[in-house]
Order: structure tokens, then C-alpha cells, then sequence
């Protein structure tokens, strides 16, 4: 056995769950496994008659992380001759979220009792799970009356994405599964008490991330949101606040020890510290190096945008974005959420759902490379990247796409490109947003598959946004983030650190390649970006900066000056 | 030989040229040929750095004209052994337009001269070429300061489609061949002289149809517009208004009579008398028994909407239409022209280019069969059917299309539907405005490839329009109305008829299949229509009615409806 320490980081996405062990002085990812989830379609069970249903099965949590433990122990052997299991000093998990589970009086999840087993209301209610958009539409309507503080700290609006939109549609619409449920567990805690053996609702510790971001909890009126607000919603959720409690832990917080139980089921040491869980994208800002200044962006099927601001400094109320919440990212600061509910899903649909040219002709690749010797503006094309609904800064899930411009020339790759410029001028109407309100960002750093894998939607990234594109020098951002918490709720004295910007100093790391805005690009996307503000503003809020007549017009001119 | 009289129809379409030979007793086609013009693509010369360009060969005309005459006249023994040229009475001929030609000083097109056989300018400027998009608006601008009563009988706005257009635009562009040409032809004048030997253009007889719907003439301003007019777009211009001549033939003259030359090429008997030309859509209207209160649509790449009223009785200047000219369809009536720039052209293109799921999953056949499927109101999707800009009622050539309403599970066949049902919009939109202005319309007419082969579009122009679609007879109803045009010259002595209400009533005829409106689909689509009709004044006027917000709001409350 070497002197090296490891942390164990475990990331539980959407479709599969990576765990990687990290070598603690450099952030070495020494082991990394996939575990896909097997049940429904990519792991989420689906509703062909509601295109608003996401859920999971909590049964895939469990067997994903023992598989997958199994997988990676068995590489960190090959890879180091010397290691032993008792090198791992910490565990930290993310999730995704707000991914509630209705769970029984033992804390065990209804999906897994006989009775329940083919509901899919008993199941994980996945963060893309929309079935709750007109729920959410009453709490936002209720707590702009009774409580708008509530909503303040949540960019203005409450999403059906969140905890209680979720769980107020299961209330009205299968009182059973309500019923039956004494409490709900956001994803990232189940995993935590499972590990730490405190699944029972009484002892269940909640992450101030998911309760901060997603349900409303604040300082400012201890806690989650007074019984009185609830029960006005609905008298049965008088009962379920009971069950929240009002205290939350933060990430830098010790969730509980891992049992004998759990040690001898994954092939680790009892006792090793777990830290409070988080969301994905939380600690894949904390895997990326985030720090006062720098946005990071976590760009898959949807992204995710982080930064954090100084907890003792003032900080506005940011109009539209998903939550400022205390230590929800790096202790000691504001972690602000932002992000876009479809960027990779946008492409995946163009490619997968209308087949442009059939599959061979209609790949990303091949899409890309055509795409790529199109200049800025020459297509003609406008376009709103809102097929999944707009997150930030609308935060309003049934927001549908716009293609403006077509043509009887218009080919697939002008509209590949079309939509992907959409979403860059989504991710700069966020970086505004933030910089309106005094977050000042000076730099971006992307992860994620499409920031790793697709020049060409980094480049035009930076050409639009006129900033660098760094990309971040993981591939498990989020994965490596868990273990930097496992790292630091380990401390020092085991071979850790005491706080988070000494792990991350050593950990953490950018890729070389830095995507730089081109002046020519950057400067047609200045004149494009007005019109996408002007569709922004006009479908989105109903507000008009002038006369719709000239987007198509502006939009001639503007291919026009290029061809010239 | 028996007693049979007939009647040879010429229709100069935008890819090839049809001849029937009819029974003038009943409109029986007894033999029909397409010859497929041979230069460019599709007959059409373009410029793959210029998508507004669109050219044809003039030769092209010639050829096809002897090679469709003899497999007519073979044809035509074949269908009746007794068949004799002899019987053949009279000669109509339509062209597409404005499609002006330049020719030299004794009428010969410059293009079959070598100086100029490889100069796209100095052949015919099909009627979609719009290049001459900045002359149009020039044209425009000085007619609304200088002769309002100009653009008042052309809907208000001249066309980059049109005669003054393309010439200026060729002046500006291409001096040499501007100073070469000694005056330029339309294409339907161009065939009737050279049949009756009159090509010198001093000699030459212009018919009324493209000179009042195209180039600005009327009887008010005694012809063509001002040469003070003209030469304040280019002194040049004083020198062309110079040749144009005063005078122009309704529909009911005859251009001349057969030469021997041309007889002795054709087969035929000289001295049979021609009519004068018209476009393809108002003998397509001819052809299909237009009369009051009966709008014509030719569907096809693009639609002509045809209608006519009493010359005798006061009619509005309908903003927006294609003109209002008096015998341009009927003798006795004013001729009204409107239509779509794309409509077939708008599938095509979804097919063709964007090819969605490869050629086999994608055809027009396949979408249209799960097209079929779908439910009003469905998709949630709604377009406009701009592609090609519009014609009727922006005139506004430049406008583009637009997708609205798209999530991560739309479909190519919902996207087609919805392109479908953008083009019944606007179809409605044109109906709506002849009736602003007094133009009642009670039936519908369609007639084209589209109109007979695709049940699933006429039914959704039958639920949008919330009228009962009939479908013309004859397949070739341009070339019909040609034919009838030459019994009318022939006159009753010869066999023919000496109006064209006995014409009409003994030659044409409707389809046995009406489409009638579902009501239920009616009610959607009356709920639909609304927020077309925002998208349509907000994007080509500038101007709302509501908020743009509402649109896509108002989609999903539908699409909701739909589903319940």
C-alpha cells in the first residue's frame, strides 16, 4: 500500500451513473465507470400519451452503484498494483434534481414495495419531468400574493421542475401514492442516507442545495416555506412540511459514515466520511474550478450555468434565474443556478426526430462539418432555442421552438447551425442577466460531452458570447466535484484538505485548448443577437423593442453583407 | 373526315410545354403532349451564386412547340381515324409571366443570337426571377410619390416578378445587352407573333393580360405608363416606353392568322386564326368555367388565384392583389389576379432538401400518409408560408418562412402538415381580401397536380377555408382555356363559339369528388387562423393585435383541447 489517498466521487445523471476514484493530491481520475440504468428508455420511464412524464426507478440507484464500485475497484487494482480500498478517505455524490422520491414511513421508496412497483407516480420524479407545469403556475400565483420573498431568491418564478410543483400534481393526481408516501427524499439524499444509514425520514438529513434551489428554503424564514403557504395549496402538505424539518447541509457538512452494511456491499472500509450530496451540476462547478468570476457551464442534453458570489458581500435578487442559495456550490458563497432546458436535446431532436438527409447523410458529424463552412449570418436563419421550454431567464417550461428565415434553398446543416447559434445566444442572455445584476463574469469554462467533443459549438460559443472558452480538464466534471467533497469532508488529518479552494487548487484543472471569439464572427453575431433578443423579448414576455416586421428583413441584410 | 370541329390548346408552363388537341362539342381532349424544355435545370437556366436568378432558353419554345405539335397530331389519328389537321379551327397559346424577352431590331431574341447565346440576361427572364427586387422597390417608391393610380390596379406595391423590374434591373446590371435589345417581348406575344408572322416589333400586337397585370397599363393613363415616368427611373427607358406602343388585345382578339411557314413546320392548315396570348392562370381559369362568385386556384410550385367582375359594375381597388385588369380572363370583365410565391414548392423543398428520414421515409406519399393522421390542432405547430415571400396580400417578395410551435418530439410529418395547413392560411387570406373589397366568393375552383392527386391538402383547404373545394375537369386546364381562346377567335361560323359563356358551358366541367369542411376541423382551424393572421401582420406588416406572447400560449391551449 502507497501513500496515496483517494476520494470516491459517484455522479448519478440522468441516464447512467459514472463513478470515478480520484488521486487526492492531483485530481488523477485513476478509475472511472458508466453504469447505465436499466429500466425504461435510457434509463426514464416514459408516457407515449404525456411528453411531460420523466420518471426513474429508484431499484436502478442501487444496483448502479454496486455494479459500478465493483468496475471501478477492479480497475484502480490494475491501475495501481498497490491499492487497497483502504486508501479511500472520502465519498461525495451528486444527482440530479429536483428529483424527488416518495418514500414510506421507513424511508424505504414506494417504487419498491409490491403494491406500487408498476406506478410510475411511486417512482423518482425526474428533474425533467414537467406533468407538474400547472401546479407550479398555482404556487408561483400563491407565493406572489402571500409570500413574493419566497420567490425572490428563485429568479421570480416556481418551475414544475421542483419539488413541490412534483409533488402537489402526485396530491391531486393519485392521492394513493400521496397518501402512502410520509415524506419525499430528493435523489441526492436518498443516496446519502442510504450510505450514511439514516434513511429513516426522522434522522434523514437534507442537502441545502436541492432544499435551497428547488423548494423554497431559506435562512431568512427558517427553512422551507411556512406550513400555512403550503396548506393553502393544499391541507395534506400541512402534514408533509412536518416531515422536512428546518434545518439543511451545506456541502462542505459530513452527511454520516458509511455502515458495515454498505461497506461490505461495495468492498470498502466501514466508517469512511460521506459528505451532503448536492446536484450535478453544483459540484461539476466545484470539479471545474469555480471560483468569483468564472462561469462555468455544464453543456449536455441541457446545461447548466453556475457561479458563485461572496456570501458576505450584497447581492440582488436575480430576476429568472433558478435559485441563490447559500453554500449550495462552495461554502462561504452565494451559489447561483442558471441554465437552459435544452441544448444537446435540441440537436439530438433535429437529428434523431426529423432525420435531415436520413441517418448516414443526417449525422452530428456530418452536420457539423457542413455547418462549419457556413459563416455567421449567411443562412438567413433565426432561431429560439426553446424547444424544451426556456429555464433562465424566462423560467417557462412551455415556451416552444422558432425557425425564422427559411427559405426554398434552406438545407439542414443552415438550420443545424441555426439552432445551434439559438443556444448561444441563450447562454449570452444569461451571462447578461448575471452581469445586469453585478455578477460580473469574466470567464467561462465549459464541461461536459459537446464543450469536449465539438469544436465548432465552442467556437461559435465564444463568437457570440465574445468571451474565451476554456474547457475544463475533466471529463467527470460532476464526478470529480463528489470526490473534491469527499476530499474535504475527509480533512486534512486523513489526507484531505480543510477547505475547498485548497482541494480544488490541487485537483482540478483546464484542457489547453481555448476557444478565442473571432472579431469578423463576433462582430455579425452583435448585429444578430438584437433580432434574437427581439424574438426573446416579444414571444417570451410579450414586450417589443420595435417592429417584428424588420427581423426578416435585418436578417437579408445582414446575409447580404456577408455574401459581400 | 368527320364533323368533328377541334381546338389547339399551347400552355408554355415553367418546365415544359403542353399541347391538347380538344373537341370543341365537348372539351374532349383527344390527345395531349408534354415536352419538357431541354436547357438548364428543369428548363430553368440558373445561377448557383444567385438564387433570385431564373432564365429560360427561347429556343427551347420553338423546339417544343414542333416536337409536342407532331406527337399531338400523331396522337390525334391514332384517337380517331378520321381525324384530319383541317378540322383543327383556332389556336390559343398561354405563357407563364411577366417572363419579358429581349429582342433585336427585327424581333428576334437575343439569346439565339451567338453574340449573346451564353448571356443569361439576354434570354427570357422567367417570371420568378427576382433579381430586379431593389428596381421594384425603386419602381414602387416613385409610383407612390409620382402616379399612385399606377400601383392601385396592381395591389399597391410592383413586383420584382415584373416586366419594368427585370428590364431595369437588366439595364443597370447588363448595359450591353439593356442597349442591344430594341424592345422587349412578353413570352405570350412572343408566341402568338411568331405563329402570325408579326415578331417585328412594330408590327407586334401585346395582349392586354400581362400588359395590365404586369407592366402598369391601363385605359385610364390611355396605355403604358409616362415616359416621363420611365425616364425618372432611367433615361434609357423614355427610348423602350417608345416601342411599346399604346394599344393592347383583350383575350376575345385574335393576334392574326397562321403563316404558311409556320403551317408547313406545325403540319397544320395556314390561315387558321390564333388568339391572343395570356398567362397560363387566367386561360387556367378559362378553363376551368371561372364566372362570378367562383375563385380559380391553380395549384401548383405556386398557386394563381383567379377571379372576375362585371366591367360594368363599380369594383374597389383591392389592396395587395396582382392587378385588376379589364379582359385579361373574361371579355367583360375585370380580371383579378392574386396568388401564393410557393405552395407545392414549400413540400418540395421539406422534401428535397431537408429530406427528412432519407429519401424512403420522407417522400411526399409518406408524409402524407401520417399526415393524415394527425388531428387539427395537434402539433401545436403553426407556419407561415412565406418561403418564397408573399405575394398576395404583402407583395413583398422578400419575406421568409417561419416554424413556430417546435418541442423535442416534433415530427417531419407534423412539420409538413403544418406547411399543409400555412398554405391553406394564406389561401384564405387572399379570399378574405377580395371579399373586404366586395368580391364575393361562394365556390372554389382548384385545379393543378396538387388540386387532383392529394385529397389530404384539399380536405385542409376545405376546413380551413370553411368552403367547399371542387376540383376542375380537365388535368390540363390552361391549355383547356387556350384551346377554348382559339374556338372563340374560330367564332361560331368555323364551328367555335362567339363567346366564351357558350365556350365555358359546352367545354368545361367539374371533378364528381367535392371536399366538404368537417366541421369539427372548421372550429379548430378557425381558432388557428387568428394566430396566423398575427404572425402574418406582425412579421409582414409590423403591426399586432394582440400580444406576440399569446401565440405560442394559445397553440398549447389548443393543442390541449385537441387531445381532451
Amino acid at each position: 500500500m502507497s501513500g496515496r489517498k483517494f476520494s470516491l466521487g459517484l455522479d448519478y445523471g440522468t441516464n447512467s451513473v459514472r463513478t470515478v476514484l480520484v488521486d487526492v493530491a492531483n485530481g488523477e481520475e485513476i478509475a472511472t465507470d458508466v453504469h447505465e440504468y436499466e429500466t425504461g428508455e435510457g434509463g426514464i420511464i416514459l408516457d407515449p400519451s404525456d411528453h411531460n412524464l420523466a420518471r426513474q426507478n429508484p431499484a436502478d440507484y442501487l444496483k448502479g452503484l454496486q455494479d459500478s464500485l465493483k468496475e471501478v475497484l477492479s480497475q484502480a487494482r490494475k491501475a495501481d498494483k498497490d491499492f487497497d480500498p483502504e486508501q479511500i478517505i472520502g465519498i461525495g455524490v451528486d444527482t440530479t434534481g429536483s428529483t424527488p422520491i416518495p418514500v414510506g414511513n421507513d424511508g424505504t421508496p414506494l417504487a419498491m414495495l409490491d403494491e406500487f412497483r408498476d406506478n410510475p407516480n411511486a417512482h423518482a420524479w425526474l428533474w425533467k419531468d414537467h406533468t407538474g407545469h400547472a401546479e407550479a403556475g398555482e404556487i408561483t400565483q400563491l407565493a406572489e400574493k402571500e409570500h413574493p420573498e419566497y420567490l425572490a431568491k428563485c429568479g421570480g418564478t416556481y418551475s414544475s421542475e421542483w419539488f413541490f410543483s412534483k409533488i402537489l400534481h402526485c396530491l391531486r393526481t393519485d392521492p394513493k401514492v400521496f397518501d402512502a408516501a410520509y415524506t419525499w427524499v430528493e435523489h441526492a439524499d436518498y443516496m446519502t442516507a442510504l450510505l450514511t444509514g439514516t434513511t429513516d425520514p426522522r434522522k434523514l438529513k437534507r442537502c441545502r442545495c436541492a432544499a435551497g434551489h428547488k423548494a423554497m428554503v431559506n435562512a431568512n424564514w427558517g427553512g422551507y416555506p411556512a406550513k400555512d403557504f403550503l396548506a393553502k395549496l393544499d391541507p395534506k402538505l400541512r402534514q408533509l412540511r412536518e416531515t422536512l424539518g428546518d434545518k439543511t447541509y451545506a456541502i462542505d457538512q459530513k452527511a454520516g459514515d458509511l455502515t458495515e452494511e454498505w461497506a461490505g456491499k461495495l468492498g470498502l472500509k466501514a466508517g469512511i466520511p460521506v459528505a451532503m450530496g448536492a446536484f450535478d451540476a453544483h459540484l461539476g462547478g466545484v470539479g471545474s474550478g469555480i471560483s468569483i468570476g468564472k462561469l462555468v457551464k455544464i453543456i449536455g442534453t441541457s446545461t447548466c450555468d453556475m457561479a458563485v458570489w461572496p456570501a458576505d458581500k450584497d447581492l440582488a435578487d436575480v430576476p429568472g434565474i433558478c435559485g441563490i442559495v447559500d453554500g449550495s456550490i462552495l461554502p462561504g458563497f452565494w451559489g447561483l443556478e442558471a441554465g437552459q432546458s435544452a441544448v444537446g436535446d435540441i440537436f439530438n431532436w433535429f437529428v434523431n426526430y426529423i432525420q435531415p438527409g436520413g441517418k448516414a447523410v443526417g449525422s452530428h458529424e456530418a452536420l457539423t462539418e457542413k455547418a462549419a463552412k457556413l459563416k455567421p449570418g449567411q443562412s438567413g436563419l433565426l432561431a429560439l432555442d426553446w424547444n424544451n421550454g426556456n429555464r433562465t431567464i424566462l423560467v417557462d417550461q412551455r415556451l416552444t421552438g422558432l425557425l425564422l428565415g427559411q427559405t426554398l434553398h434552406t438545407t439542414p446543416e443552415e438550420i443545424y447551425r441555426a439552432l445551434i447559434e439559438a443556444t448561444a445566444y441563450g447562454a449570452l442572455t444569461i451571462i447578461n442577466r448575471f452581469e445586469e445584476y453585478g455578477v460580473k463574469i469574466s470567464e467561462v469554462i465549459n464541461c461536459g460531452g459537446i464543450a469536449e467533443k465539438n469544436p465548432l459549438i465552442m467556437q461559435i460559443y465564444a463568437d457570440v458570447i465574445g468571451r474565451e472558452m476554456k474547457i475544463a480538464r475533466s471529463a467527470q466534471t460532476c464526478a470529480l466535484g463528489s470526490a473534491i467533497a469527499g476530499a474535504v469532508v475527509a480533512g486534512s488529518v486523513a489526507g484531505g484538505y480543510d477547505n475547498y479552494a485548497d482541494a480544488q487548487a490541487a485537483m482540478c484543472g483546464m484542457k489547453d485548448t481555448i476557444y478565442k471569439p473571432i472579431p469578423e464572427n463576433n462582430k455579425v453575431y452583435q448585429q444578430l443577437y438584437p433580432l434574437y433578443k427581439q424574438l426573446h423579448d416579444a414571444f417570451g414576455l410579450g414586450s417589443f423593442s420595435g417592429k417584428m416586421a424588420n427581423v426578416m428583413k435585418q436578417l437579408l441584410q445582414i446575409k447580404d453583407s456577408v455574401k459581400a
